[in-house]
């Protein structure tokens, strides 16, 4: 598999870089970017979370603004930033902002016009680590995080890991948390000012489906914070330390 | 004056928010950023930071990419990050990016069509702390700090404090330093691999400057970095850490 190196940024002591790639699951050229903390330099293969974006986002916003980089450096993790969609003239696309390109949803599509390129389920879980572990002087240690639409998808990734997916309920972090029988450790956080909480969020129904099953979910309430990325940025230090615990036992 | 708030994000304990007002130094509308620490929220008054943005900027880019609020919010200091020129349809303009809108390079104009609006210095010398001093709960302890464009406009404001400004030798940091009998503490952070570094930014005029005066100025070179947001994100605690130790005093 060709791969291209876009841009390189020194950052933190380590390297933040993008490259394109031709993806066989999506059939497009798809972008990502990728942290790499300067324990990589001395030959270390660290463990890798796979971060996931919201709506409209792309492999940047999340490495330009969350502050993360300077944690994974000191922590010794990777950090993938996949798009969030396929792209380009011949990938199908719609005039809203909740679907098509920048809005993969993190599910693999079974329908037209969208199954042809939309398989971004299988993308995340199978294609990307397989190529960053071929690539980079990254462990196959792998924990996955997310925002907003990535949030959501990072649960179900996380919740319902290798199995094949093919109906709607397949891909609902709430019923999949409600019938899970193992936990793979949770974090949640959700600001009480999020302008998406009342209407689509629903963090009530995640934490309902946790008490149902006994899940361990530890899911926090910060009062005052919205849905943007000063929200992100505030609470990420305490998400990287929550995966570096789980990925150093 | 009125002055018109246009966004609001919590951010590490504290808030991030935007205002528009009109400027009477600038004759046009202007908008900044400010970063509210939370020990504002218990009536403290606290320092404030001015942050001059580079080429192309706005009063958003370094509140969303350099992770500054952090430190602000552990050190007690608010950061003021205004526009990087007059804007609007009636503002002269270019078609060039290191001239015109976005380009005001924190001087007074004096020659047509810039003169009319382009009066950088005066706004953020002047207008632009008597405002925030009068509008928000800070004390009238001021620093300065920008990067490219903005990093050069703080070290003349620094260094030229007050004094009605009128020739190009009057806006030359490395001039300035050479003939400076007060030493304002100065920290400068530059990149080895900065794409500008060799044609444009020329840090070795400024240190042989310092040299002449005596001026004990802070220069490190840090390998690898370029100019990004990635490089100021690397290195802007340390910054914020100096403020801090000298708005203390």
């Amino acid at each position: 598999m060709t791969i291209e190196n876009l841009s390189c940024n020194r950052s933190f002591g380590g390297w933040n870089k993008q490259f394109r790639h031709a993806s066989s699951s999506l059939n497009c050229a798809m972008r990502f970017a990728i942290y790499l903390p300067p324990q990589t330099a001395h030959g270390e293969k660290v463990p890798v979370l796979y971060w996931l974006s919201g709506l409209t986002c792309t492999d940047e916003n999340f490495m330009h603004k969350a502050g993360a980089q300077r944690i994974a450096a000191e922590l010794g993790i990777a950090i993938v930033a996949p798009d969030t969609s396929p792209r380009g003239d011949t990938v199908a696309d719609a005039d809203t902002y909740d679907l098509g390109q920048g809005a993969g949803f993190y599910v693999n599509a079974t329908q037209n016009p969208w199954a042809q390129h939309y398989q971004m389920y299988d993308y995340v879980l199978h294609e990307l680590p397989q190529l960053i572990e071929s690539t980079f002087p990254v462990s196959n240690l792998r924990s996955i995080a997310g925002h907003s639409m990535g949030g959501h998808g990072a649960l179900v990734l996380a919740l319902y890991l290798g199995k094949n997916t093919d109906s709607w309920a397949d891909y609902d972090a709430s019923l999949l948390m409600r019938r899970a029988s193992q936990f793979v450790p949770a974090l949640v956080d959700q600001g009480e000012a999020d302008e998406f909480l009342l209407e689509q969020l629903k963090p009530e129904a995640l934490a309902a489906a946790a008490k149902i099953s006994g899940y361990p979910l530890e899911l926090n309430r910060r009062e005052g914070y919205d849905h943007s990325y000063f929200f992100i940025a505030s609470f990420i230090e305490q998400h990287l330390r929550f995966h570096a615990k789980h990925l150093s036992r």
